[in-house]
């Protein structure tokens, strides 16, 4: 069926666009002899994930417990939680799942090391983990150098865990405003990463693993010797985020949703779609749209209800017409594929299946 | 079980408030002489429709084809969808549910009206229908007198619709300051479509409904003698964009997202959900937070990743520490539905059940 036959709105994957992407970055950590282990919060789909290691992935990352779930149970079987787990109900899911996958985790306080390592110990298990370093985003993670060092020198003692690396994410990477900028950051993320594992090593400590990476900072970290693995998520599909941080062109962008025209007006027109179907996603940097409609660059999506989208006419340009459907590249691809319960894979024009999004909605 | 011993995150309705809060709309209607027919949309769920049907309401409003679907299969049987429906598909879908359930629709254009019309008549029935009239949100709707009484008089020579009155959203309530600002607002609302229903009236066209309403404006466009109907949504569980509208108070917050401080620094602490939990719905004002942290006035939610919550720490009040949990009201109730798949209803600090949200995702 050709795509703009179906009914709306639609998800829609480029497969054409997506393969290019995994590929390109595949070659990425390639060249520059790092592993690869994608981050699935961006297409909760198992389907894409073994795509990924089919392309040379070395495992996958995954946000939440629940996500890591239904990839291990759709076979894969390396996975890495990052994330710092909490509570007993994931203690006791987590080694339930350390008893059938590979399964890493990250962490950053006494508190969470604790209660996993106690987990585990009392099931007669170490479970491996990364000590996540707050390179600039200020969210999780220790200070680099000594905060990290006197950390691990610690957490390295508890009996349950076993201390594989360092891991951080350089999501400040999204204020940036030029690539110059975000290269800077990719290059710093990556060198106070060595700088502290080198610490540790000094310390007597082995640190194998060195992790890090965002979607636009990814290919410039990746370059820092002795990080060794990158963990990119958006690359898969891009979205107009990704486009104002240089991270790819239009064209990369694998992921729209298709909408029709429910209603005209001299100056404005309505999608059939809106905040549930796109989300209110404007960006760390406060986009003034919610998407990017394909073809037409004189038509602005302005606001957003539940369920409409409130789309300007700029200028003179054509406008489509009642019953006519367009394409929208969306902000944020990862919110968008959390708010739908399917996607229809494209090539070209012609729509070629249907894929279940069998991790969205796994918030625990 | 006590709600706090509950796994995070954990989206919690609170049925004491939520059944306040449908008595409490209930007699606004009955006492202005005016039908509920509230929309669903806000909570997306059968099991809470049914208690709005108990609790006096006269069928329901939807917003997409999709949530008729999972409402009627529920055994609702009286339904609005207050949406231009467009596409051969979506015709097929409407006349199946006309065998088997009440519905009616609302359009404001010709290509809409037409093509039901077509759709109906060809299967030899006609679906009753309501005239949008755009009464100052400027989404959809036609301008109120002599637009919509043009479009009306057209439209009724249609043979597979059926005309049954007029229909407003007065969405722009939600940019007014003042309770005063959001009550003049309902009356014009009112006032409007009143004036519009008498015009058609003159014409000797029939016009029994006369259908308004958004939740902060439903209790003042009420009161406009010759309203019909008014159709709010939120008002089931309200929001903390309803509280800064003045439609409700905090106690009245029905709905919450239960947390886990997962991290924990001298000037903030992070919590174990973000945009896809809580949505980066910051509503039309553009609030400066993502949500209000229940019993800590001096905790602001000031950025959403998608799955951590980024909680400043005002002032030297008291802060939750790692692995206690914390209850959020979220800025806007049906963005939050929309994220999950179950809600757990409770009751005082018990939680009673778990309910499916059957309707979530329903795009089409």
């Amino acid at each position: 069926m050709n795509k703009f036959e179906l009914d709306t709105p639609a998800l829609l994957i480029d497969f054409d666009k997506l393969e290019n992407n995994l590929a390109a970055m595949q070659k990425i950590a390639n060249d520059n002899g790092v592993k690869l282990r994608p981050h699935t919060k961006t297409h909760k789909t198992p389907y894409i994930a073994h795509k990924q290691m089919r392309a040379g992935a070395r495992g996958v990352t995954v946000a939440k417990l629940g996500e890591a779930e239904v990839m291990n149970a759709a076979g894969l079987d390396d996975l890495l939680i990052a994330f710092p787990l909490q509570g007993a109900a994931k203690m006791e899911r987590l080694l339930r799942l350390a008893e059938r996958a590979a399964v890493r985790v990250s962490l950053d306080s006494f508190p969470v090391a604790q209660a996993i390592s106690d987990a585990a110990a009392a099931r007669g298990i170490k479970i491996p983990f990364y000590v996540e370093v707050d390179t600039g985003l200020h969210r999780v993670g220790l200070a680099p150098r000594q905060a990290t060092r006197d950390f691990v020198r610690a957490a390295t003692k508890l009996r349950g865990i076993e201390f594989i690396g360092l891991l951080t994410h350089a999501g400040q990477a999204y204020a940036a405003k030029t690539l110059d900028e975000i290269a800077a950051l990719g290059k710093n993320e990556g060198a106070l990463m060595v700088e502290t594992a080198e610490m540790l090593r000094a310390d007597g400590i082995a640190t194998p693993e060195v992790s890090v990476g965002s979607t636009p900072t990814a290919r410039f970290a990746a370059q820092v010797q002795g990080v060794t693995e990158i963990r990119p998520g958006t690359y898969v599909f891009y979205d107009t985020m990704q486009v104002h941080k240089f991270a790819c062109v239009w064209d990369d962008c694998a992921q729209t949703v298709l909408f029709t025209v429910v209603a005209k007006h001299p100056d404005r027109l309505i999608f059939d779609g809106g905040s549930k179907t796109l989300s209110s996603d404007r960006g760390p940097d406060g986009a003034a749209t919610f998407g990017t409609v394909v073809g037409f660059p004189h038509l602005e999506i302005y606001a957003l209800s539940e369920e409409h989208a409130h789309v300007k006419i700029i200028g003179d340009g054509a406008a489509p017409n009642i019953g006519d459907k367009v394409q929208v590249i969306p902000n944020h691809a990862c919110a968008v594929m959390n708010l739908h319960d399917q996607f229809i894979a494209t090539r070209g024009d012609e729509a070629i299946g249907s894929f279940e999004i069998a991790a969205r909605g796994k918030i625990r």
